[in-house]
């Protein structure tokens, strides 16, 4: 349990763990161990300071209050990781810890410990964006015919399922998960370039021992080092701000549906979930805020990061420094949005009656664009819409069923028989070709066949 | 010209032209007569009525002013327009008046409209692109083996080439390239749902019209609307941003090499680029400038338009109200920047001697590195560390070469003779892999073979 | 008519106008003719001169378009504006032709210049701030005894008077417009310094002209030229973001009360105000909306300003060159959102009796803390708490009134009479300090007597 | 040591400890205990309950990685506090336990805690401000006669001093620090209204124990709870911004005077820093990397916290449940710029002989204005710019002193004698209204006498 109390909404979780201090020190120490055998295997160093390095680096040996209070004082967290390695392998083996670190720079330590970081948020991430996708797409099959009030600009227009609102979250969702796949694939490459990225200190051998120190890490090897150009750490960062725009939306959704005055759907309770301190009677969307709160959070975050893109030279004053609790941050808050929406697809509560009531309290006014368009062929748009409006404003003012209305009017009872204006009201009548969509969103293609995953 | 005074800076350019009022009102016509065009294929409206409605759509007939005012009145473009339209199609055929905008929301006019905009700006944005990426490549060969300081933290450190630097900056910039166009590709899909993305009121021929309308305005047709579903516009826009960022990071190199104190390299001047007002001496860095402009002002932008991602339901209140000023002013930063350093790459002047003089400027200390890595291998690292330390100390106080100090210590001259020393301040001789990174870059692959464009 | 339909939503309105190509072309040559008169009264320049070049300063002597595009080359809008005035004066007056732009930078006319447009911002501002806090003041007393739904998390609570609500909005707006008038008194001040701000080129005469220059404008005098130190701006900037975030608030809150499921309140329509194009029965919130929409574009904006503070020297390379579009479009979102919210205020419409029936569905479970309270008192707060949750889970499962349910319990009969039970879920009863709270934000102090403006 | 080490260089210090899970908990502690103490004066409560929960308030009663778990699913830190404190009081006094939280809400307990952590990072930033202005206040003095050059878009220009430039950030910061002081005492109120604001619950007695409570807690009493009025917060945090951007401009310009080919001042090491784990020869400016990483987070952070300014209601979700993370970070940054801008300003060193040797290094060439002064006063102004940049450009060209090339201008040696061009030269002789700049920085006023705090 890594996360404190005063980051627990944005935190907590597994990629919390991922950023303790421990992973970080660990992932360090991948590094530097990694390194030190890819040398040997080079013949840069010998084998026994690689093997005495190994058998040292382990967490434990490490004081991580000094390390916090160093890499403060060094601006880096590479300097100081050196060091100490050094003192504890000297304290084993005097003759390797000469060895340690050799040939690299603080940035690569501690960039290529990011990547192998955020290598292991990959599948976290990716497995409650499976939960999530799952449990919508069965949502969306599940209420295929149940009839909802859409709704825009928070006023009630004609008829959607819930179905088909679930598979836009869905679509979106999936659309976001492939991008982020996309980048993870981009930015987990190693860094690795010495002083000033050109692996001088290790003469002809840079580029042996950069490929034995990638393939030692599991981790493709660039074109070049990236110590200033940020570009795929950017990339990925900007597909979790989108990824968690649109977990936003679909949590704004269900807070708005989930209003005692719409009562359409409910997110789970459960585990300390929904309750107030000094009213016994709520349920409160909680998941949904985690997720409208990363979803707020995550903007600004993104444009920190990309505000320190302007890196400067070999390695940069400022922007670099920069980068670290933003990524965390932002990779915090996309899992928790998306462990949330996870957990509210899973475990929503829907209430078609409750929908279809909502769509009869309109009076059938949400109908009024039908009416409209049928009247249109007949006397033209414009009068059509006029007769409407007048009709719209009659069944609002004397709270009456807008078809009832509209009976009256000599022009449109001339035009609409007793069955249309009844069929009128009908939403599953008026759904066009939401069902269409919601299967080509489930299906998640492009109906002209454009380029796909 | 359509940019104004107050944002000269930041939207002067072909991009200006493309989000003027002229350029607004066309795609909006466009896809109000492909519309009718579409529906009279479909059989929906009379082929006559769409062909009024398509010889009545000419941006003269209508009033700006007004159509801004009444856009402001009315919170969309989308319905003041199909107002205007319908008016000046009933003053040429009335019957075929009402079959303006048949069976579509405002939002479809006005996502369509801001697609076809992009569309166009596609190319652009490409073409200024190519430019800076070929003369990047032609810098970065022809100074292939040009040394200059590297510098970490803005402090000297071991030489690069100006090659690699050059190709460090197009790597980037052909990465951001790539996604852009990747981008473009996702996001340039029609827009076309009706009131509330379920093309009611069209019946059965929803689709049927919706493909026609995609095949008349050439875009292909998303799984379903995308109403309140704005992530491909925002990855858009997020490449934009990162694209950007490594253009301000070209930016923020190049006037720092052009200090005067520095005077390494120089951005072109002429056609007004470059002067003072009140310094005659002055030669500013006035493209660079502009650039650096976009990399400060863009990131905002992007976290803006994030922010606007949380839209409701099916369609949003507040969120899609933002979105075009946010789009076209990152859309045209992002040409700004790219046109100015693609001029800046064609015309930049670089001054090898004075990079040859700054490395010597610095009497060796850069080569501590070098002599620490040498010394090392003998002494061990820290031993070696401590005594170049020592040695730098000394040749920063007395203002004398590194290796003159260290020829004079004891426990060097017994490692190293005078030959090794005499290279060891031989820039050519301490650039490691960096021409083996410089190609890589240019190739333009990741070299584990991972998958490319 | 200045603003731009791409921008429409953004920017319509008188500030629009004030940023319009003629404006600030106007604003820019007010300091070059005060700056001539400054000096001629000094006795830095014949007065002859300064006639010369006032007379001939006249907007539309200039070529905008030319303007435009030299600015963009130059990389400011100064040094054009004074070559261009130069040409003019020397068509009329060779002689005064040299003394345009005297002792002056670039900066010093365009950052003076953008000061006098936002001093001629402040009144248009603080008029529409006004009227809304006026229109919010006189809703918090009619609807002082207006009883209505309490909403945390979007789910009910115990009630409050929609006069307490509207007080709420009130007292942030004027906190904000407070800070804003606070922040444009302490920004509007007089830009001048010359080349490296220290106005050398007028040598013994700096301060004196400095200080007739500021008389001529209207404008104080600050302690020194503020080329790189823009605290000032960025504060204003600053104010206008929270001012547009409390506007936002209350827009949020109203187009949430306007949803037909709640119908507690509506903004006014009227003026092509809050139709669809699809659907005529719609009233959509659309001031709401662009407020709303302000309140999420601004942040980012802020953000982009911010940073851009990093300004170089004794004037920057990028930052500087930023400003224009930022400023100039969150002063104007600021604008739309305070208007838009104006009018709101003037003009909503608030529907007492749906609040109260809002009320009544909720089956008086919203009284469950006051039920909650009333028993802890006599079994402690945990045990009472469980039984109010039992009764609420009763209550909601077979949709009877809360009261009904707790009457029923022994626990609770033999604590509760008959009377208090019916009185427990009058709105009325549970108001608490909700009119104290409401008169103290209208009379806007602080219970505590701590410092006010 | 609270800071981790993901967060290092953007949280070590005090202001981190203050952050920490047990000052958090204390201050909510702080809060319940409070609570009862004015209930028990009030007398709502029992005085032997409000000294029974006070006895048990220990934060080593407390599992706090259970609060933070439970946090996460309550979706705020009030109600798991709560409930643990029940539990903790009950199992020393069980009737006591009903009176914990009595008549609150959680976001009064969350809300009052971040406000008290608040207060206690005033007088922590205050301190480093006053260490930073005082010492650039010494600073300004002791090199107010040190002449260096000016710079503009990164371009040598006319000389300024360096006492001037250090005044110039002064101003900036003190200016700051003022408005971060308003912000403060303006944000620092109690936050108490119960489950909608209204403190129902408490009956009569709302404001008697509000009241209480805000005297025992030693906050100002705001005049309303502000659960969804977040604008006293946000002003505080763009305090906090614009004071960091401050910072990052003098952190900026030293890291460029720290360039070692412009060698004119250097922030101080010790205590680990500016060393490199591959470079024996660096000195990095640390500090100064630290403030520019603080300059280029904050204001996203910001945006994010003015974009989550828009609160539903009575209380918001998402918004509210968003802050935490975002003002400890943002006040943190703001601590370690402060912190690392005073270390900076009291160990600084600086060379006036490389300051005068860099502008000797142009050849007279930023006197350019000055000649063209000269020259205007007898040629116009256009014609001595041109001779001037024809000077200039074969100054430039044969690599000579701008006055030797002068000299042999005849049009020029026919109105400036050699005393003049000789004087020309002489940076302590074009030094304009620099020193009274200077002063009137240092005297922190407006010469015109406007309003000061």
């Amino acid at each position: 349990m890594s996360a404190r109390l005063i980051d627990a909404l944005a935190t907590t979780g597994p990629l919390a763990e991922l950023f303790s201090d421990r992973c970080v020190l660990q992932a360090m120490l991948d590094f530097e161990v990694a390194l030190t055998r890819a040398e040997a295997r080079v013949g840069v160093i010998p084998k026994t300071a690689a093997d005495a390095i190994a058998s040292a680096a382990r967490p434990d040996a490490f004081d991580t209050a000094k390390l916090v209070h160093d890499t403060f004082r060094a601006g880096t967290p590479g300097i100081p990781l050196a060091s100490a390695l050094t003192e504890v392998v000297r304290s084993k083996d005097a003759s390797a810890a000469g060895f340690v670190h050799w040939g690299a720079t603080s940035q690569d330590v501690a960039d290529t410990a990011l990547v192998l970081l955020l290598k292991r948020a990959q599948p976290i991430l990716a497995d409650d964006l499976t939960r999530c996708e799952r449990s919508l797409g069965r949502l969306s099959e599940q209420y295929r015919e149940t009839v909802m009030l859409g709704r825009t600009l928070l006023q009630a227009g004609p008829p959607v399922t819930f179905g088909l609102k679930a598979a836009g979250w869905l679509g979106a969702i999936r659309r976001g998960a492939e991008r982020l796949d996309a980048a993870f694939d981009d930015a987990l490459v190693l860094q690795f370039g010495g002083a000033t990225g050109t692996l001088a200190s290790l003469g002809e051998n840079g580029a042996a021992v950069a490929q034995a120190l990638a393939d030692e890490l599991g981790l493709p090897l660039p074109e070049a080092p990236w110590h200033t150009q940020r570009d795929r750490l950017a990339s990925l960062l900007c597909s979790c701000g989108v990824l968690t725009g649109s977990l936003g939306k679909m949590a704004r959704d269900i807070t708005l549906l989930m209003q005692n005055d719409v009562a359409e759907a409910s997110e789970p309770g459960g585990d300390g979930r929904g309750g107030s301190s000094s009213m016994p009677h709520k349920q409160n969307p909680i998941a949904c805020s985690l997720a409208l709160a990363a979803a707020q959070r995550v903007p600004g975050l993104v444009a920190s990061f990309l505000s320190t893109m302007v890196q400067e030279h070999e390695r940069g004053v400022g922007g670099w420094q920069a980068e670290w609790p933003i990524v965390s941050q932002i990779v915090q808050a996309t899992g928790v949005a998306t462990a949330s929406m996870a957990e509210v697809a899973e475990g929503i509560s829907v209430n078609p009656e409750r929908m279809r009531a909502n769509i009869e309290a309109t009076r059938g006014t949400i109908f009024a664009e039908r009416a409209a368009t049928l009247l249109a062929a007949k006397l033209g748009r414009a009068s059509a819409q006029e007769l409407v409006k007048e009709a719209v404003r009659k069944s609002s003012k004397e709270q009456r069923r807008l078809t009832e209305v509209l009976a009256e009017m000599p022009e449109v009872a001339s035009h609409l028989d007793a069955e249309t204006l009844r069929e009128l009201e009908v939403p599953e009548k008026y759904l066009g070709s939401a069902d269409g969509f919601r299967k080509a969103l489930l299906a998640g293609r492009k109906r002209s066949g454009k380029k796909e995953r």
